[in-house]
């Protein structure tokens, strides 16, 4: 994994023709009854809720393989199912590495210091699966971190990942109703938190051996579709961060809020779409084809997803005038 | 462990008789070497770091558990060694309560609701150990919290918490150089960010069924020792929360910037030393016991620190104004 993670990225994106990240977020308790079956003691059984919840991801990285670039691993789902969970955690992770995918494990960690570089080594570096012969290392390709704890809480996590070749995405605008608590704390000068943020997270983003050939850095930035005035300037004041936009569909985000997030030459950003995907049979639109069919409501949801996508971008860009 | 968490820690301090909780932040490459030899291969191997690091936690946990009331585990440093890194981290968590201490799950997570509940149950609700006959639940006293998202970030922990009679504790304040980076932006009213935070953290804990028999809440705060003039402000304005005071050696804060996390009457906080104790031999007061007696400088250290606590307590008692 020697190359840039933004380039790699732009690359796969190119190659899907698709800025499409699919969120694998197993909640046991939302898996369709054939997965549930595989476990059918789970309740109460950590270990066999992990081996659903993998199964369960190892099915979508199939149906995705093909359609997208990246898939995005949700930490917390995994935590659940206690230590069992972080080996299926990587297993997933093995797993889309070998589906050609390339892999953002969500984990939003953060501390000071010391802390701050343990959990950079735990999330970053190489963990190894399997025994003898088949032993190899299994390692995302990006992670999530919050910012609270200001450069100290983050840098560690872009020093791990430049050595890697490896992305740091930071946490700036959440997609939650509580999101504006103190996020929007607003300065003497009427300057938000988030803002403030952004301003220091495109310096990291610029320091020296972040920023790739395709003129994207390692460090990007997590930004939510809800609330697209602020994308649009987030958009401005962080240029070479590659975007992870969440917040369509569930959240109450529309694919057209996301595209906000791109540049006008469509680049530089990269929508996120979970539960309204990977759980797409308890939906209205898609009800009909039955949880028994919870294979073809992801595949279909997802294709759903991958053309509105498409079709955003192509109307902001013929909305946008070209530079002269 | 149906008790409140506040009085079950109070009942724990009034025992030892010292407001003094250990961080346990085992680092392969600082362990004693007696302990890294139980692990020769430990490098590249991070099932044996993990063995490792439990080893050495269960030994502090000998040295600590007649004298202090709780430990905290570093989620990072067992993260660190892999998947087997958090089976580890469980089974300390089991020998400290086997121990008779209270344990705080140093995790620091945060996320948006549902995926904050998923990281509640995973670090708050039971984990079983052992097989057959010997299985049993394993769960810690509180977890630490990142309050960047807001109340939807903490709320469902403290919905888990108060179920299990477990504590919440929110990262108001932190140790390190660029901690001002976002928590002392100032709004326009002249008050901080993390000002901002603690006024509602002081909501949370005083919500329906948070504050315990002692007056205390399961909804505490960690405030750093470093700032003993915000720790004075900060005490003032969240009465009900119990404090976790990190900061102290390593980090530059004293054992009197600490004491000013205490109400006057002496209760309401807990120092934490971490790698001042767990690694005593390398500082130079200590170096002369020796490596090899890694464990009696250790408990000198610890020793050390609780009397020191005590005296600082003392002259802040002697020196505050009984009320009338």
């Amino acid at each position: 994994m020697a190359t840039h993670f933004a380039d790699r990225m732009i690359d796969a994106i190119e190659q899907k023709q698709a800025p499409l990240c699919i969120g694998l977020d197993p909640m046991y308790e939302r898996l369709p009854k054939q997965i549930r079956e595989i476990a059918a003691k789970a309740r109460g059984d950590l270990a066999e809720q992990a081996a659903a919840a993998r199964e369960f991801c190892q099915s979508v990285i199939d149906i995705a393989a093909d359609q997208v670039p990246c898939v995005k691993l949700q930490s917390a789902c995994f935590e659940r199912c206690g230590p069992s969970g972080m080996k299926a955690y990587f297993e997933v992770v093995d797993y889309a590495h070998e589906s050609g995918l390339l892999v953002i494990g969500d984990v939003k960690r953060a501390d000071i210091g010391s802390t701050a570089e343990a959990y950079a080594v735990a999330h970053l570096e190489e963990v190894f699966l399997g025994e003898g012969d088949k032993e190899h290392p299994v390692a995302v390709d990006a992670v999530t971190v919050n910012p609270y704890f200001g450069v100290d809480g983050v840098q560690p996590f872009v020093e791990v990942a430049k050595a890697g070749g490896q992305g740091v995405i930071v946490v700036i605008r959440t997609t939650n109703p509580s999101a504006r608590d103190f996020q929007d704390i607003k300065d003497a000068d009427g300057r938000r938190v988030f803002e403030r943020i952004a301003e220091r997270v495109n310096d990291w983003a610029n320091q020296a051996g972040c920023v790739g050939d395709s003129g994207y850095s390692l460090v990007g930035a997590v930004v939510a579709a809800t609330y697209p005035e602020d994308t649009k300037l987030l958009r401005e004041m962080m240029p070479n961060s590659l975007f992870l936009v969440p917040g369509v569909g569930a959240q109450g985000g529309t694919i057209a809020d996301a595209a906000q997030a791109f540049h006008d030459d469509g680049w530089g950003a990269l929508v996120t779409v979970s539960r309204s995907v990977i759980y797409a049979w308890e939906r209205p639109e898609y009800q009909h084809l039955g949880e028994v069919n919870w294979e073809d409501a992801i595949e279909v949801s997802m294709m759903d997803a991958k053309g509105a996508l498409a079709e955003a971008l192509a109307r902001r860009a013929t909305s946008t005038t070209p530079e002269a």
